[in-house]
C-alpha cells in the first residue's frame, strides 16, 4: 500500500438525508457510483413528483466513470438510475438478480434497457468493478438481495452496509453472513459508511421480530370477519410472502391491487435466487388468484394486497378508500391492514385514506394500534453496534440519515470506544479523502437537488418550487391593466383576479385594489417610466402593500401591464 | 474423521438447573471436565452450606481423567473444584489468569494448592488438553476473563459457550471475540452447548446497558445526601470498577466492607491481565481506602461496596442492616443500592435486610425501583441468536439451566431454522454421544447432588435432608422410656422432650403421652417383642397416633429406650 495512495468518497445524496441515496468512490481519476436513488418530495415541494440527486459531478467526469453497483432495489437506491444514464450514458450496473430485476423493469418503461449493461453479481467471489476488487455480502432488510459491498482499495477495504437491519428469522431464509462481515472485519477494514436510519432506536420489543410479524398476520386472518386489504411497501416481497403464507393457513385467498405491487411479485415469483435455487416469491399453492376469480369467495376468505401504504393519491388502496376503484368496493366488516410503517410527512394523506376508511365502517389495523404488524428494515442501535463489532473499522462515516440520526450513530460508535476524530459525520457534497491513516473532508462538489415534475417532463427549479410554495401559503391576485403605449396612462376596465386568497366576493376590497392600480399606473405615467420591469415592480408594490395593509396577508401579486 | 469414531458429553450438573456446572468430555477413554462449581442450598435444604455435583462417575475413571477447563471464575464454575480434588487426586487445571487466581485463593483456604496444576491459558492460540486442541474464545459476562472453549475432537468441533451475555461496551474493554466465534462457525462446528439462562427474556432495554448502569451510578452518587452503600457479587469486579469510577467523578472515596470482596478486589488489582498488561481492576488515584481511613471524611464523600447482595446472613450488608458491624452504622440519609439481582430464592432474605434499612431510615434502591442499576451477565434471546447466528451448530444443547429454560432456547434454535432433531434437551447424567452425523442421549450416569455442610465437615445425605425439613416443619417429641432387659415391662419415670412442637406447657398431653408410652411398652411386653427396633417403631406408631389425634400435628417422634 503506497503511503501517498487516497481514496475519495463523496456522497452526491443520502448523507445528511433520508433518500436519494449516491455515493462516489474515486481512486486516482478512475469512478464507481454506489446506488442511484430517488426521494419523494415533501409536502412543500408543490407539483414535484421525485427528486433527484445532482448528477454534474459525475456528469463532468464522465469518463472516468467504470460502473454503478446497486446495493438494493429501493426507489432510493436504485430510483434515479434512469435519469441518470440519461445523463452521462451508458455503464455497467452491478448488482444482485432481484435487484437487477426491478432495474430492469424501470428501464423498460424509460425505454433506457439498451443503455445499462446490467452484471449480476454473486456472493462468495469478489468482482473487478473498475479499479476495485468487490465483495457483496447478503444483509437482511425489508426487500430481497440487499448486500453490504466492500471495495478493496489502495488505501485499504471500503464497507458501504446499504440498508440493514439484522433479522435472526429472515421470511425467504437467507440471513445476513455474519461471518463475512466478521472476516472483512479481520482483515481489516479501513472505513465503514453505514446505515443510519434506526440509530435513535432502542433495540426491539422481540428478539425474533419478523416471526411475530407472521404470527400476528395469522391472528389477524383467523379473526377477521369479511374480507381484509393488506397495504404494504410494493417491494416488500418478504411481506408478501408472509401474507400469502397466512393467508394459506387461514384458507384465504390472495388477490393484488396496484399496478408497482403486480410487477413485482411477478417478478419475484419467476426470478429464481441464483445461490438458493427457488423462487424469490413463492405462493402457496392456490393462494395467489386474480383479483377477478377473488369475487367467487365468501368475503372471509378473501385477502387484497393494495398499494398505497402511504396515501399515495393515485395508488390502489387511496381509490378504494374513495370509491373510485372499479373493482373493489369496501364493505362493512372488512379489515384494512397497513402492514407498514408510515414515513414521516406522509401522516396526513394516511390518515385521510384511514377516516374514509373508517367511514366506509371497514375496521383499521397500523402499527400504531398493534406494533407487531410491521417490522422496521432498518436495524436499531443494537445492529449498528453488532455491525461495528464485526466490521472494527478504522474510520467511520454514519450515512443513510438526517443529521441527528448520523450523530446518534456517531456517538453509538464513541460509546464502544472509537476515537471522535475516526468518525466523520458527512454531507452531501463533501469529499471525504481517505488515505491509509486518516479519513477526513478535504474539499465540497456540488450536490444539489434536481426536481422532477413527471407530468411536465422536465426539471423544476428552486424558484419555481418557491413560486408553488407561495401560492400553496398565500394564494394569488392576477392584475390586467392595459396603459397607452405612448403616455403610460390606463386605460379602460382593469381585472382583478384572485385564487386562494380572499373570498373572492370582497367587492369592495377589489374595487380599491382597482383604484390602486389606476393611481398606480397613473403616478408611473406622471414619473415617465417607461420601462416595463419598473412599471410592473411598482404596479405590484403598490398592489402587495394595499393588501397587506387591509388584509394582513401576503398573496403572490402578479401583474400583467398590456400596452395598447 | 472416522465415521465409527464418537465423542460422549455428560453434564454432571448445570443441565436443568441454574448451578454446579460441571461437564465431562470422552473420547475413547479419555476425559476431560470443563467447569466444577457448586450451587447453593435452597431454603428446604436445612443446613446445607453448598451442594456439589456428584463426582463418583469422575472418581471411578480417575486414570482417564486428563484434566479440567474452567470456562470463568463464579462459583458455580469452580466452588466445587477443591472437593472435586479430594475426590479424585491431583490433576491440571486450564483457564484465564483470573479465574485461576480466584481458584488459587480458594485452594489455598482448602490447603489444596499443591494438588493442582493450574495452568494459564492464552487467547488465539489452541493448547491441547487431552485428546483435544482447546481454543478460548473471550467472552463478556459479569467477572473478568470469561471464554467460551473450541475443542477440536475426532467427530468435529463442540463449542461450549460458559456464561455470556454480549456486551458492546463492556467496563474492562475486552469485548466478546465474535469474529473468532464466526470463525469456528465457518469451519463448522458440530455440537453448541450454550448458556440458556436468560433465554425467556426479551431483548435488553437498551443497546448499551453496561454504559447505563455507570450513567445510573454517577446520578446515584451525585444525587445522595450522604454516605452511599452498594452491594454487588464480589466477583464483579466489573461494576467494583464502575463504582470506584463514579465515586471519583463525585469526589467520593471508597471502601469494602467483607471478606470475598476484599480478596477478589487485591487479587484484582494486583493481577496483569496478560494480554492488555493492564490489571484487572483499576482504581481511580485515590479513590479506594481502607475502611478506618473512611471515617475522616464527611459522610456525602463516601461509599461503601459491601458484600451481601443476596440476604446471606454473615455477609457485610447483613450484620450493618442488624447493627452489628463495629466499624460501619447506618444513619439517616444513607442510601443502600442493591447493583445486582436477587437471585430466586433469596428474596425474603433480601427483603428482611431492606425492612431493617429502612427502620434505620436508609434510602435503599434495587433493581425493581431502578432497573438501571444492575445489567445481567447473562445474554437475552437475542445474544443467544446471535451465538447461534455465529456459530451455526450442527447440533445444539442448551445448557446453563433450568428445564423451562432450556426448551425456551430450544425454541429459538428452532424459530430460526435448526430442526428440532438437532437439539437435545439434556439432564445431568444423560450420555450424549456425538458422532460425525449424529447427537443423542444414549445412557444415564449417576448425577445425583452432594450436600456438603461445612461446620459438619462431611457429606449430608438426602435422608438427612428430609429429617430437617420434618423438623423444621413440625418439631420433635424425645421419648426415653427405660424397659426390664428380661421382661420389657416399662420403669420408672418416662421423660418426654419437645422441642418446636406444642406450647412446651401442655402437662396434660404430656402426661396422656406418658400412659400412652406406659401402654405401649406394656403391651409390647405382653407380646414378647424382643428385637429393640420393632420395639421403637411399635412405639413410635403409638405416641404419634396419640399426638395426632390430640393436636392434627405430626412432630417428628423419636423413642430411645434404655434396657436396664
Amino acid at each position: 500500500m503506497a503511503t501517498s495512495a487516497s481514496v475519495r468518497v463523496i456522497p452526491l445524496g443520502g448523507a445528511g438525508e433520508i433518500g436519494k441515496n449516491m455515493y462516489v468512490v474515486e481512486s486516482g481519476d478512475r469512478m464507481v457510483l454506489i446506488d442511484c436513488g430517488i426521494t419523494f418530495p415533501k409536502n412543500d415541494q408543490m407539483g414535484v413528483d421525485i427528486i433527484l440527486p445532482d448528477f454534474s459531478y459525475v456528469a463532468d467526469r464522465r469518463d472516468n466513470l467504470e460502473g454503478l453497483i446497486l446495493t438494493h432495489g429501493h426507489e432510493d437506491h436504485i430510483g434515479a438510475v434512469p435519469f441518470l444514464i440519461q445523463a452521462v450514458g451508458r455503464m455497467p450496473i452491478y448488482g444482485r438478480r432481484f435487484t437487477l430485476g426491478l432495474l430492469r423493469a424501470k428501464l423498460e418503461e424509460h425505454r433506457l434497457l439498451d443503455k445499462a449493461e446490467l452484471i449480476e453479481v454473486p456472493y462468495g467471489t469478489p468482482v473487478q468493478i473498475g479499479p476495485f476488487s468487490t465483495e457483496f455480502v447478503p444483509l437482511t432488510h425489508s426487500t430481497p438481495d440487499c448486500s453490504a459491498v466492500a471495495l478493496s482499495t489502495p488505501v485499504g477495504t471500503i464497507v458501504h452496509t446499504g440498508d440493514f437491519g439484522i433479522e435472526f428469522a429472515p421470511v425467504a431464509g437467507r440471513r445476513s453472513d455474519l461471518a463475512a462481515l466478521a472476516r472483512l472485519g479481520e482483515k481489516g477494514v479501513q472505513l465503514l459508511l453505514a446505515d443510519s436510519t434506526n440509530a435513535e432506536e432502542g433495540p426491539m420489543p422481540s428478539p425474533l421480530p419478523t416471526r411475530d410479524v407472521q404470527n400476528e398476520l395469522a391472528r389477524i386472518f383467523a379473526l377477521a370477519r369479511g374480507r381484509v386489504l393488506v397495504t404494504t411497501f410494493s417491494s416488500h416481497i418478504h411481506r408478501v410472502q408472509q401474507v400469502l403464507d397466512a393467508a394459506y393457513a387461514d384458507g384465504r385467498v390472495v388477490a393484488l391491487v396496484g399496478r408497482s405491487l403486480m410487477r413485482n411479485v411477478t417478478m419475484a415469483t419467476n426470478l429464481v435466487d441464483p445461490e438458493t435455487g427457488e423462487a424469490y416469491l413463492r405462493p402457496p399453492p392456490g393462494t395467489l388468484v386474480k383479483l377477478r376469480e377473488l369475487e367467487s369467495r365468501p368475503r372471509d376468505e378473501q385477502v387484497l394486497v393494495c398499494t398505497g401504504s402511504q396515501g399515495e393519491p393515485m395508488a390502489a388502496l387511496s381509490r378504494i378508500a374513495r370509491g373510485e376503484h372499479n373493482q373493489v368496493k369496501i364493505a362493512p366488516g372488512d379489515t384494512v391492514l397497513y402492514s407498514s410503517s408510515t414515513v414521516p410527512g406522509n401522516e396526513l394523506a394516511v390518515n385521510e385514506i384511514v377516516n374514509r376508511l373508517v367511514r366506509a365502517d371497514a375496521d383499521f389495523i397500523t402499527e400504531r394500534q398493534n406494533p407487531k404488524v410491521h417490522v422496521s428494515g432498518h436495524g436499531s442501535a443494537s445492529d449498528l453496534l453488532l455491525m461495528l463489532e464485526l466490521i472494527r473499522p478504522r474510520f467511520l462515516a454514519p450515512i443513510h440519515g438526517e443529521a441527528r440520526h448520523q450523530r446518534a450513530h456517531a456517538a453509538l460508535a464513541g460509546a464502544v470506544g472509537m476515537a471522535s476524530d475516526r468518525i466523520t459525520v458527512l454531507d452531501n457534497g463533501d469529499v471525504l479523502e481517505v488515505t491509509a491513516d486518516s479519513a477526513s473532508v478535504v474539499d465540497r462538489v456540488n450536490a444539489g437537488l434536481t426536481y422532477v415534475d413527471q407530468a411536465g417532463g422536465g426539471d423544476i427549479t428552486e424558484s419555481v418550487l418557491r413560486d408553488r410554495r407561495h401560492l400553496s401559503d398565500d394564494g394569488l391576485i392576477l392584475v390586467v391593466a392595459r396603459v397607452d403605449a405612448s403616455t403610460g396612462q390606463p386605460l379602460g376596465e382593469i381585472e382583478i383576479v384572485t385564487r386562494g386568497f380572499g373570498s373572492g366576493e370582497d367587492e369592495e376590497l377589489i374595487e380599491e385594489t382597482r383604484a390602486c392600480v389606476e393611481d398606480s399606473l397613473t403616478t408611473s405615467a406622471g414619473q415617465r417610466v417607461v420601462e416595463m420591469g419598473v412599471l410592473q415592480h411598482q404596479l405590484h408594490d403598490a398592489v402587495a402593500g394595499l393588501i397587506r395593509k387591509r388584509t394582513s396577508q401576503r398573496p403572490m401579486v402578479v401583474p400583467v401591464i398590456l400596452e395598447v
